[in-house]
C-alpha cells in the first residue's frame, strides 16, 4: 500500500518526532541543572526560571501527543516503526516528568533560600550529580539508538536508590539532632526524593530504548536499592 | 478492508482491554484501601500483603503493554477506536502508579507500627479517603464512558491539594513542636504526598476519559492548589 513518497514522509515524520523528543531532552536536563544549582547556590531567581520553563516541556509533550496519535491513525506503522511512534510518547511522558520534579525541587528552593543553609546539600549535590549523569548518558543513548548503553544506564539506578537511602538517613539524623532544621530538613528530604525519581524516569527511558532497538521487554531484573520507606531511624547519640 | 468477523474480533480485543482495566482498577482500589487501613489499624501484615500484591497490578500492566501494541500493529484502528486502545495505555500507566503509591504508603507502615502513634493520623486518614472516593468514581466514569462524570473528578483534584498543603504544615508543624516524633512524622509527610499523588493519576484518568469520549483534551485548565513546596512553617508558640 505505502507508495515510495509516503515512505517518505512518514521518515519524516519519525525523525520530527525525534527532534522534538531531542528538544525536550535537553530541555529536561536543563531543568535539573538549573533546580540543582539554585539549591547550592541559594539562587531564587534561577529557581523562578525553572519554574516557569516547565511550561515548554509540557507544550512540547503535547505536540507529542498530537503528532503520535497522527501517525498512527494515518500511516498505521508496524515493527520497528510502531515501536518508535510508540517510544517517542513513552520517552516525552518520562521527560515531562523529569522537568516537573526538577519544577519541584526548584519550589522548595524558594522556602529554603529564605532559612539558615542547614543539613547536607553536599549530598544532595552528590546525588543530583549522579542522576544528571544518568539523564545526559540515556539521551544520547536515545539519539543513537543504543541499546548497550541504555543497559549501562539502567543498571545504574541501584546506585541511586542506595545514595538515596544513605541521604535520607543522614537527613533524619540531622533533623533529630538539631530540630531547628526541620522545614529545612524536610524540603531536602523531598527535594532528595525528586532526585531519585527523576533517575526512575531516566531507568524507564533506558527501558524504551531497549524495547525500541530491540522489540523486547527489558523488565523485571529491575535493580531495587531503595529501602528508604522501611527506615527507622534511631536517635543518634553525639556526646 | 476490515471484513465483518474481523471487526467483531477487534470489538472483543478492545472489551478485552477494557476488562484487564477494570481489574486493575478494582486492584489498585484494594491496594489503597488495604494500605490506608495498614496504617489507621497499625497491621504490619496487611502492608506486606500491599507490598506483595504490586506484582499483579505490574503483571496486569505488561500485559495491556503488549494487547495494546499488538492492536496497533495488527488492527490499525482509527478515530474512537484508536483513542480506546492509546486511552486504555495511558489508564493502566496510571493505575500501575497508583498501586505503586499504595504499596510505598504499606512499606511505610511497616516501621511506623514500630513506633509509638504520633502525628496527624486522622489527617492522613480523611485525605486518604478523600483520594479513594475520587479513584473509585474516576474508575466508574472510565468503565461507562461517562465524561461528564470523568470532569467531576478531574475538579476534585484543588480540593484535594488544599488538604494536602494543609496537612503537610500540620505534620511540619507537630514534628516542630516535639522532635521525639520526627521519624514518625517524616514517613507521615510521605505517605501524604503518595496521597496527593494518588490523587494527581486520578485526576490523569479523568483526562484520558475526557479524551477518549470527546476525541479532544482536557488540559490547560487544571486547578491547582497545592502550594506545599513553597511552604515555610513558623515555628508555633504553644505557651
Amino acid at each position: 500500500m505505502p507508495v515510495e513518497h509516503t515512505v517518505k514522509e512518514f521518515e519524516q515524520e519519525l525523525n520530527r518526532l525525534n527532534e522534538i523528543i531531542a528538544q525536550m531532552g535537553a530541555l529536561a536536563e536543563t531543568q535539573l541543572i538549573d533546580s540543582l544549582r539554585a539549591i547550592t547556590d541559594r539562587d531564587t531567581e534561577l529557581a523562578m526560571q525553572v519554574v516557569k520553563n516547565d511550561a515548554k516541556v509540557d507544550a512540547l509533550e503535547s505536540e507529542i501527543d498530537d503528532l503520535t496519535l497522527q501517525e498512527l491513525a494515518l500511516r498505521q506503522p508496524v515493527a520497528v516503526d510502531l515501536r518508535r511512534v510508540v517510544g517517542a510518547l513513552r520517552a516525552s511522558t518520562d521527560l515531562e516528568r523529569i522537568s516537573d520534579y526538577a519544577t519541584n525541587i526548584a519550589k522548595r528552593a524558594v522556602p529554603l533560600n529564605q532559612m539558615t543553609p542547614a543539613g547536607p546539600i553536599h549530598g544532595i549535590h552528590r546525588m543530583g550529580g549522579t542522576v544528571l549523569n544518568m539523564v545526559e548518558d540515556v539521551l544520547e543513548a536515545y539519539g543513537q539508538g543504543d541499546a548497550e548503553r541504555a543497559i549501562e544506564v539502567w543498571s545504574r539506578d541501584e546506585e541511586v536508590d542506595e545514595i538515596y537511602s544513605s541521604l535520607f538517613r543522614e537527613i533524619l539524623t540531622y533533623m533529630i539532632e538539631d530540630p531547628r532544621t526541620i522545614t529545612a530538613c524536610t524540603h531536602l528530604l523531598f527535594i532528595a526524593k525528586n532526585i531519585e525519581r527523576i533517575g526512575d524516569h531516566a531507568t524507564n527511558i533506558a527501558e524504551t530504548i531497549y524495547f525500541l532497538v530491540k522489540g523486547e521487554r527489558l523488565r523485571g531484573l529491575r535493580p531495587k536499592g531503595d529501602d528508604a520507606s522501611f527506615a527507622v531511624v534511631d536517635v543518634p547519640r553525639r556526646d
